[in-house]
């Protein structure tokens, strides 16, 4: 059964189960549980508290080391690198955020490459805090390897994805954000086909030989053997001819400016057992007063994208949206009227806070 | 009927038919000749000396204005905004990066918004430009309208690509150098398909519904319509099932970062009778060292790249490129046997040398 609760709450139980289940510590599950409630709250739920199972496997199996401290091992006045030692990875990104923020006040700019760290839940967030500075804002990750290269049949890549929010001048949709994994769809797409024993459209995923593939379930199996071939296209799907090829090179430049700059692993080499799990950032901060006035830089991309709201809509459908903008329209409902949590979801939940001896979760 | 040519001649021609031709300074001709002919020799003829028809044209109706000095108008330690006065791209394009260059040197970064400037030739020449120099290299640009948002039907946005260049460790392909169209195909695609008559496939373009279509001579036909309805489909193609709204999301921060910082023109707004093109460009430049020792950077870029190139291919395939790769040995070959010519680019040469009395194409 599907369930509703309040934002408020939500985050109060994540918070208990991450301290309770995981060991976080109060900084370290204050941060998680903000960035993993406001996934729910915009309705990306791939990224929102279901993942609290992932995060509990990850402690359990090292891979997630509460309490490690991130250390900075390289800094200039306009960058740093960090090593997250295998600590919380949202701990460790708002970290790394807040000081890619300060030094761009001061610098103008400022990038952070970031090792050793973990999974920092929706990479739009992180963007996001930045831009509301001002600033331009860049979130990448790698992620455990699910991806294919062009011509390849072995997993090397993860998703990837890019995240980038520019200010605009307010009202609805104010902000551009976008975030989006470098795949054509996130692996969640791809359980849904398979629960519904549904062929996939093309140019989502390539068996173990390298070739595409519709069958949904056969991908799961490839993904849970453990083995290492088969699994997600790059957006632009397989071959060239629809520019696989171009999502394959994005998500390669997501790749090494996260793991070539920082030093630390690839997302090939991500969750090897005996090490942490190895994932790797990069962060980025521009402030809009680098180019002109900032309230007339604002005004401009506002404008830009208002012209392409309101611009003639294809035979059938009645609105063009701006990327942000129907998460930014299901966080304002969520804060009126709860947060929706699917029945999995809400099983987890209640599970997780009977396992550790919390209060129930306050269903609406 | 083809030809071949050798490099330094055909940079030669070029520059004289841009002096002769279009009233290019020898400044303005010599580096777009190089621009137009290191396309041709890295086989992407697209951006070559074919656009030299299209030059003249954009000289023609005066939306390029060969002579006029670009301005800074804005500028930091870390970054300048220009006006390039309508002049020449290239021309523009050189005077800005070798200032984002120089100021990266000394700060470490820099970043340049480019209003009022022309089609400055293939994006990644000047990504790879600043790459040259241990730094990350991004060149981004908005077009002429020719793509259309997810769910639209108008022409809003340009098909906005994406350059960016990270210094490798040296070898054959040896630098990460991506540069694509943020649309499914360029429009040099959809002609090929238009010329033979041939269906396209679903995914590159929508009719003046917005609807899919593979008819490419009637998209051939709208874009000669002067219509404002139809166009390309952004990588990923219609609607979001193939996450064709990502590529427009990608496509519009291109758009967002040349023409919303740099005040200039957007996409939808280019090439207004009675105006210069208004063609915006977007420049950065990142130090390798602000993450870490340059080397050791290279070593894990290149480790990365090379443990790509060598994971097991599809059934079928023999090798997996990595970006920059096919061009640099296309370059490598045109530097040792010539520059390929093909017919109707040679007819164009041969004709704009006679009528500007220049000494005809020397064919090898």
């Amino acid at each position: 059964m599907d369930g509703v609760i309040s934002y408020d709450n939500l985050i109060k139980l994540t918070e208990s189960i991450l301290s309770a289940g995981c060991g976080y510590s109060p900084g370290e599950a204050g941060i998680t549980a903000r960035v993993l409630a406001e996934a729910d709250a915009r309705n990306v739920p791939s990224h929102g508290v279901s993942r609290l199972a992932f995060y509990r496997m990850n402690r359990e199996k090292n891979f997630t080391k509460p309490g490690a401290e991130p250390e900075i091992v390289w800094e200039t006045p306009c960058s740093l690198a960090v090593d997250g030692h295998d600590g919380v990875g949202a701990y460790i990104s708002e970290f790394c955020v807040k000081r890619v923020i300060g030094k761009a006040e001061d610098a103008g700019t400022c990038f952070c490459a970031v090792r050793g760290s973990n999974h920092y839940g929706m990479a739009g967030i992180w963007a996001e805090m930045i831009a509301e500075n001002d600033m331009i804002g860049l979130a990448f990750t790698n992620t455990r390897a699910g991806a294919i290269p062009t011509y390849g049949r072995r997993r090397m890549l993860g998703t990837n994805p890019i995240a980038a929010a520019i200010p605009g001048d307010g009202g609805r949709g104010g902000m551009f954000l976008l975030d989006v994994a470098t795949t054509t769809v996130s692996h969640g797409k791809i359980e849904v086909y398979d629960r519904r024993r549904r062929p996939m459209p093309q140019g989502w995923a390539v068996d173990e030989n390298g070739a595409g593939t519709a069958d949904a379930s056969e991908v799961e199996k490839m993904f849970r053997s453990g083995g290492a071939y088969g699994g997600h296209l790059f957006l632009g799907g397989e071959g060239e001819e629809n520019g696989g090829h171009k999502g394959f090179g994005l998500g390669l430049l997501v790749e090494l400016l996260c793991s070539g700059l920082s030093a630390g692993m690839s997302s090939a080499e991500t969750f090897t057992p005996g090490h942490g799990s190895g994932i790797t950032h990069f962060f980025g901060a521009l402030r809009l007063d680098l180019f002109g006035d900032p309230g007339n830089i604002k005004k401009r991309v506002g404008g830009i994208l208002r012209a392409i709201r309101e611009s003639e809509k294809a035979a059938g459908q009645d609105r063009i949206y701006i990327h942000g903008e129907k998460e930014a329209e299901a966080r304002e409902k969520a804060m009126k009227d709860g947060v929706f949590i699917d029945g999995a979801t809400r099983d987890l939940l209640e599970s997780l806070a009977g396992e550790f001896g919390l209060v129930p979760p306050q269903w609406r």
